[in-house]
């Protein structure tokens, strides 16, 4: 108790006033505070159910999912997240193209709301368009309080977006805090942030986009780095070199995998697939051009296969600060000889951090919690005393 | 808290005592004071949510819903008004063909409702069928529970039969009554429920039907038009034709648009099938008869296809009264040049009454809330004081 | 409540203390007392739910289901017990082939279960995987737990697997304790559990693997029977011989319907596979051999077909225990003329034991909410008086 009323002194401090009623979609558009807030709130929530303290706020309320694309972890930490609040979730299964046009997306973000406190939307699919998809059906349930059709605002959490996965990167930063023992000791550390060789095709850039965005705001030396032709969206470096400056960090770029691991305290080797390729496909999708994109995939495979030294080896490892640094990843993982013959990791590697990696992935619950919370309360702290003051026992043991 | 005391007051004038343990399927199975009691607890549920006020009258339960035809407006409004009463919504998948026969819909209605309270069955599609459906499962429930198979006799409410959909009809016209500031102000007044023109074709007959059928009730003119061969059930046009004589409004028919917009207040344009090929598809899929359905589909949008003059166009709605009749209809509706290119409305006119479209559509909640509070709370004016005086807040904010 | 007092007493005398954080994967692994304890418990929530008190004992929490099979009325039970003791189910759908390696499921169990109370699992398809692949899974989650990566150890309840079915075998006991007024009136009693014709094939053997493992501890006369070929699996013939030397009970075995039904008390007849070829069949899926399936297939339909006097007649019902044994089956039957052409049981004998094997599926819910129970309660009884005393009541009538 004494430590979680020590936890509310420190987020009393913070100002966190402007996520009441608030959507959460790119972390860069959030203040320092209010980053904070979260990680601060996240951690305030895990505690208290350790205790065995239930932190519901709400009686009823529905959390509407919207999943553009099949999702197992998120889709469970979503779940929990708001489970945990008191809202039962809703899957919202759209026919894929129901809802493309404008018109449709305004109508259906006002029909599934009427009761709605919280919509998670992931959509990651196409360069392009998953953020300003939300954006669109922000706006749509805006206007729908405004006129009084909406009793409530819900609000929109990004649970994957095609420039931001703000819950995978938050839930990753809160890791690292742990690790090392509190955000005032990461000044000076550095992350290496790269591309892997993996097998498939196409992934999402958000991961390294939001890796990048993120984890410059905290004086880390961020080093991205990946193959000749895999950059990243540019907007998001320059949200990361902008980050960097403020926070007196460093944000550096190469095409060596050796030499973002060089004296690495943290590394997050991962797969992703080239900006400029995706945004061709989303073109050609645009088209219906089938044809086309079997020829890019088939272009893309080879591309990948040029580069399967870009693995995370033992040897890599060793160049890392002290041989030791802290490997992360937002799983699954391509792992040679495991899940594929040949690519992210070495089964090895990957097996000595399995530990590590599954925590860092049980902070999303959270971390998508504390979101809904702080756009859910006003005085947040206050209403987090409020809870460890009555102290309602969670589970009845 | 006064406003909501003063609602409850007029709640406890009407007799709605046999609404207790009772199904919901269609609307003239109800008394008058029936009908008002449900628009009564809606509004009071819907005050309530406004002021924060928890309506929860279950602790646990579960709110089954059986869709046999794939619905986003109807089951989000199930899943919310379940929520908000306290009910965990579960899904019942069934295989399309899984409970054709008898013995095993008995089965399966006493299988699913071991701790089911409420069961909402949508099905539609078949003339003939999905009310009798709905009334054959009544009965096994009732057996069940009368044989102590049941612990709790789960209610049945009819979200969408081939006859009847009362919950759409109900909010329809709780929002005529609201748009008219009260059901007193009604007498007189006129309203257009006419066929209008769709691409598509097959669509259900349960709207209309279930309009005529409940908005003869309160003394308006119910004006039906639709084009020669676009007949409903005769059986719901007579329900309508005694309500209106015993309501001291009228019922008319006729084959013209205008006839029916002219000094309408209030116009409700929506394109139907026709009754009688409706029954003939219900008997060619009996038969199996693949291609006797398809010449149908071909036959019946040909059939549509002469009839594209039925659009709520500018120049249709200035035949209304002052040229600014409300507007209505059940959603999605065939916009021209929107959703189709040519279709139910003009865009322009959509466009107007979007707001009070998506307010008609937010009452459908709290109808279903209603509907279920009423059948099962026995002295649900009590109830409603004791939530009010208990001032449960839904969400901690 | 005087009447749930004096059970929780009887409660009292029982040692479950090892069901605590326990999970609940075959009868025969847990002990008379424990057995006897998630009976006392299924019957006081069940009075409990009737006289209207919530056994709620979770404020939020996730029961998760993972079902490798279809199942409407395992999953309404599981949905049922969950919700009545707070938990809201949330589904893992899993792509067939996805959770197939090792790795993946340690990973899956770790990423499903962060804020995970309950998982329920069913994986009754293949011989040798299903409790096999529980024990897997509970593995992880323990590990996951002492680890730190798992705040809770979610406890696992097998709702089918290849060797047991215990929910299912528990229920069906429940009934028989019920039907005879007390598990002391059972001694000598005689249980006929035989095979019985259906024009399907491969239906699973934990029904009466279940069965026979778990009616023997109480001193019956277990005959088992079924035509030459049909045998179950060895061990758990072993569970039941030694179970009923213990309880001084019998188990026999034989080819002839007739004499395990002569003097029954009880009859159970029912399809499965044989053992041997669902071995085989096993195999064949690994071999990804659909011929080999094929063949076997057809295979086993005609070797059922020639059995179909293994049929539950007014004749052979007439052979038991003056010609009224109890009839149960775990439902859905195949039912001669109404489900099939030729099937498990008459028309006749199944309509008149109707409400008494519905009652019978009706035990599910609360067996499955006791097993839940007695893992999540240090001191059940304890738990069980408080829930009385407080007298919160599951609806507001």
């Amino acid at each position: 108790m004494a430590e979680i009323k020590k936890m509310i002194g420190a987020l009393e401090k913070l100002d966190a006033r402007n996520m009441y009623n608030n959507d959460f979609l790119l972390t860069w558009e959030k203040s320092d505070d209010e980053i904070a807030a979260v990680f601060q709130v996240a951690d305030i929530l895990r505690k208290m159910r350790e205790d065995n303290i239930s932190p519901k706020i709400f009686k009823s309320g529905l959390g509407i999912s919207l999943f553009r694309d099949n999702s197992t972890r998120t889709r469970f930490s979503y779940a929990s997240a708001c489970n945990l609040l008191g809202l039962e979730v809703q899957d919202f299964e759209e026919g894929k193209s129901q809802i493309a046009h404008g018109e449709t997306v305004r109508e259906t973000a006002n029909m599934i709301s009427f009761m709605a406190d919280v919509i998670g939307i992931r959509d990651d699919m196409y360069i392009g368009k998953g953020n300003a998809f939300m954006r669109e059906f922000a706006q749509y349930v805006q206007e729908g309080f405004d006129e009084g059709i909406l009793e409530q605002r819900p609000t929109l959490v990004n649970l994957q977006c095609d420039i931001d996965h703000p819950t995978q990167s938050m839930a990753d930063m809160l890791h690292i805090i742990h690790h090392f023992g509190g955000v005032e000791n990461l000044k000076g550390k550095k992350i290496a942030m790269t591309w892997a060789y993996s097998p498939s095709y196409g992934k999402p850039l958000s991961v390294p986009q939001g890796v990048i965005g993120l984890m410059s705001r905290f004086g880390m030396e961020v080093a991205l780095a990946h193959p000749q032709g895999y950059d990243l969206m540019a907007e998001t470096e320059e949200v990361a070199k902008k980050n960097a400056a403020a926070s007196g960090g460093k944000f550096t770029k190469s095409h060596s995998m050796q030499e973002a691991f060089k004296d690495a305290d943290i590394v997050y080797p991962k797969s992703w697939a080239p900006f400029a390729a995706m945004e061709k496909r989303t073109n050609l999708y645009g088209d219906g051009d089938h044809d086309g994109i079997k020829a890019l995939e088939k272009e893309l495979l080879a591309q990948n296969a040029g580069h399967k030294d870009w693995e995370c080896t033992e040897d890599m490892m060793k160049l890392s600060k002290n041989g030791s640094a802290l490997y992360m990843h937002c799983l699954p993982a391509d792992i040679s000889g495991v899940s594929c013959k040949e690519g992210e990791v070495a089964a090895s590697v990957f097996d000595r951090y399995r530990v590590p990696l599954y925590k860092e992935a049980g902070f999303k619950p959270y971390i998508i919690a504390a979101m809904i919370f702080l756009s859910k309360t006003k005085r947040p702290e206050k209403v987090l005393s409020e809870i460890l003051k009555k102290d309602r026992k969670r589970w009845t043991k």
